[in-house]
């Protein structure tokens, strides 16, 4: 079952500026910490357990709208704290840069949302602040909440979406990869140059949605652009990543789903002209373990206690676009639930293992909610460390992922329980690293330097700013 | 000449991200370390000294674009570092806020830049992660190379901006006010309820410039709207700031022109219905300080070395709109150089006593230079603990100024004279608290609590989003 050569496995801790981020309700259990979201010291705490864990990184989602499909209106999400309030990600980041030396920092932020000129400054910024320790998950809309209060009756529509964000990378790679040469910057002292004028170069951008004529203001930063995440799944979104994506973030519940997205991402890959294992590719699991299989399992039983059906069925129904509210929690799927949407959901969630799957039983509504109210759309994984391990690498194997985005039920007390279980039997086992390698969180990843590689579209634009501009006017 | 009871004396440390922020040249001084600006551990031992020198905030000033009016280009700017690279000034506050526990945060961020519902966020986020110590110095526009880069052949004219911002700040105001009932989250874990919904209110702000119709994504932070600063001096700027601000900043270089200008900011506030003194008034000051006069105007000669005209007479080309490379450094100001804003400017500039209106000589453009290089337009206090105490006091006496905004020659060294000799001298004397008070900046600032007060513009925001929507439908 497992690989002759233990096949490394690379874990995120997966979180967002709210209370209960895939877990609706679960604020409400003794354990939880997540309501204290406000607070820098929940956020440092949490970087330094992901560190000790030795975790790739601490990935922040982020939505600037809420899930007003459930009923019409914010009154479910309100209620539970499903994703609302929900505080901005970047802010968080120096703080927990400043008591960590290795973890990465993973950023959703929308091109829909900001211009890319101050936008490349804020990516640069904290690429500077950390170190090369930062990644941006690129989101090019999501939901229609948060349009309508930007000022649009509509998004884009969606392969459009795609076009205005092709663009808008395109500018920020034009200014962190193409306006300042690596050297630009000199720091003579005694010639007093800070920097020498003839190496920064203006990236002159003309394009369909943005006009950037000038220089970009920052210097360059470690790894330049950050890392770059991504997680679309359609076909243009695929394409989307191809080109774009270092990383790419699935949530797919069973290893069928996660083996056919992990292929099309990595095809994707190919057919941007870069390598199949240039992507590395993470899916959403949520990890319940504890000393033993029956503390694992307790943990798991008492978890479910506190999930908030409403709650979950807000989230699912914002993410499947079906208000949910028109169900009884006791109504049945395949009887009295006949739409087909979601009767096929339920099926990918049982085929995929964890936590909701062992039985033969018709699904109600409220299993539904259960299983989502734990994790979202990801697996969980219920067990002693070495179950889970058993789990991860089986997962690792069948479906050529490179690693997990975890979930939490609790925070930080799931990833707390990762560390201390899963951790060491996947390093006993030499499938996990015992200590960071140096370098950024690129190198980290792909273990060839501090810059985007030179096949990734990104690198494209190092030359042409340049060499357009040789040594021109400013 | 001192009042009989001592007048408070208030201090911020001012800084912006990058090198030499004030001081064009000065990054090359072995003293300096301003060319850390990209490092965190540089920003949190700024906040460190800061607050050990009971200082009322670290204020970080912001361009979004380049000084490029001299020469009509990048060159001098790019060459002696003069305010670029730049990097953003938000990102900084979370890892200086982690290690102070009173210090507040002033940011700089322009209402021509980003749109308001995002922003809002981002001040929110800031004002919980910092337990309410965030001030947001609102800029309505600046540097032509910014617009340009965002997009706009030309910024908004100078007025129709003022009414951009007026309309930018409503929406805030409405969203971090009037959204979010006090008492709207209640996190009644028996009852299942994070929020409740009847306390939620979308705002409709449906306007000129921006359409909001939803809540705001954020709960009530501690001082719900950041205290506001600006720095507004035109008629319609003034107007603003009688309106909205509750700090303002000015970089008056006499005592004659200070109080001109302290006393029509405080016309303006009760031009707008509030009191004098409802408007904190910080002027832009550098100091240089020792163990005695001696040492303290050694120091002095020592910066003057390290000043790199091109990258002031930049500077100050930005800031007046005159191109000051026609000019040799030798060329004398009243005989070579006719120009009267340059005369009338280096007029005021020694009337205001400081480091070089001692003598009757005329100014050479190199002389000039050299004003501005050191603490850009502020006055520069130069002497003992004693003497610059007092000279603050006298400024403090004469002006009606609460405080002053201190430039630095050297980062951090300036701003730790200041803590080592000037502010144990104020403290002695009765003008300067030894302990902070507790509470949110704002409390701070003015006593009497943490929200804006009733009096304020943004407090009829409140009643007025909650009246409309009582109950309503979210």
């Amino acid at each position: 079952m497992l690989e002759r050569v233990p096949r490394r496995i690379r874990l995120n801790a997966f979180d967002m500026n709210c209370v209960g981020h895939q877990s609706p309700g679960l604020w409400r259990h003794p354990e939880d910490r997540s309501s204290d979201y406000n607070s820098i010291g929940y956020w440092t705490h949490l970087a330094q357990v992901a560190e000790r864990g030795r975790f790739d990184g601490l990935f922040i989602a982020d939505v600037l709208g809420t899930y007003d499909v459930y009923g019409g209106s914010n009154e479910a999400t309100l209620t539970a704290g499903t994703q609302v309030p929900v505080n901005d990600p970047m802010l968080l980041v120096s703080a927990m840069a400043a008591v960590t030396e290795h973890l990465g920092f993973g950023i959703t932020a929308g091109t829909a949302y900001e211009h890319p000129y101050p936008f490349a400054r804020r990516l640069a910024t904290l690429d500077h602040l950390t170190g090369g320790r930062v990644g941006w998950n690129v989101v090019t809309g999501y939901l229609p909440s948060a349009a309508r209060n930007m000022g649009s009756q509509d998004q884009l529509a969606h392969d459009e979406r795609y076009d205005h964000a092709d663009e808008y990378l395109e500018v920020v790679y034009k200014l962190l990869e193409g306006s300042w040469d690596e050297d630009a910057v000199v720091r003579d002292r005694d010639g007093c140059v800070y920097t020498d004028p003839a190496k920064v170069h203006e990236i002159g951008h003309q394009g369909t949605y943005f006009s950037v004529p000038g220089i970009a203001l920052t210097e360059p930063s470690p790894q330049r652009t950050p890392v770059v995440y991504q997680a679309g799944t359609s076909p243009r979104g695929l394409a989307f990543a191809g080109q774009n994506a270092e990383c790419a973030f699935v949530s797919a519940p069973s290893r069928d789903k996660l083996a056919q997205a992990v292929s099309r991402i990595r095809a994707a890959a190919v057919e941007a002209g870069r390598d199949a294992k240039d992507i590395r590719i993470f899916n959403l699991a949520t990890v319940i373990t504890g000393p033993d299989e029956v503390a694992a399992r307790a943990k798991h039983a008492d978890y479910l206690r506190y999930v908030d059906h409403r709650g979950a069925l807000a989230l699912l129904s914002g993410w499947m676009g079906i208000d949910f509210s028109q169900y009884d929690l006791d109504d049945v799927i395949g009887q009295d639930v006949q739409t087909n949407a979601v009767q096929s959901a339920v099926e990918t969630f049982r085929s995929g293992g964890g936590h909701a799957s062992a039985d033969g039983e018709p699904w109600s509504i409220r299993r539904l909610a259960e299983w989502v109210g734990i994790g979202g759309f990801g697996p969980v994984f219920i067990g002693s460390g070495a179950q889970v391990a058993d789990q991860l690498q089986d997962w690792a194997a069948e479906t050529d992922v490179d690693g997990f985005n975890l979930a939490y039920a609790v925070s930080p007390g799931s990833f707390e329980d990762v560390v201390e279980h899963v951790v060491p039997e996947l390093q006993a086992r030499g499938a996990y690293p015992s200590e960071y390698e140096s370098g950024t969180l690129r190198h980290k990843l792909f273990g060839r330097g501090d810059r985007l590689a030179e096949n990734h579209r990104g690198a494209g634009f190092r030359l042409a700013s340049a060499g357009t501009r040789d040594g021109g006017a400013l």
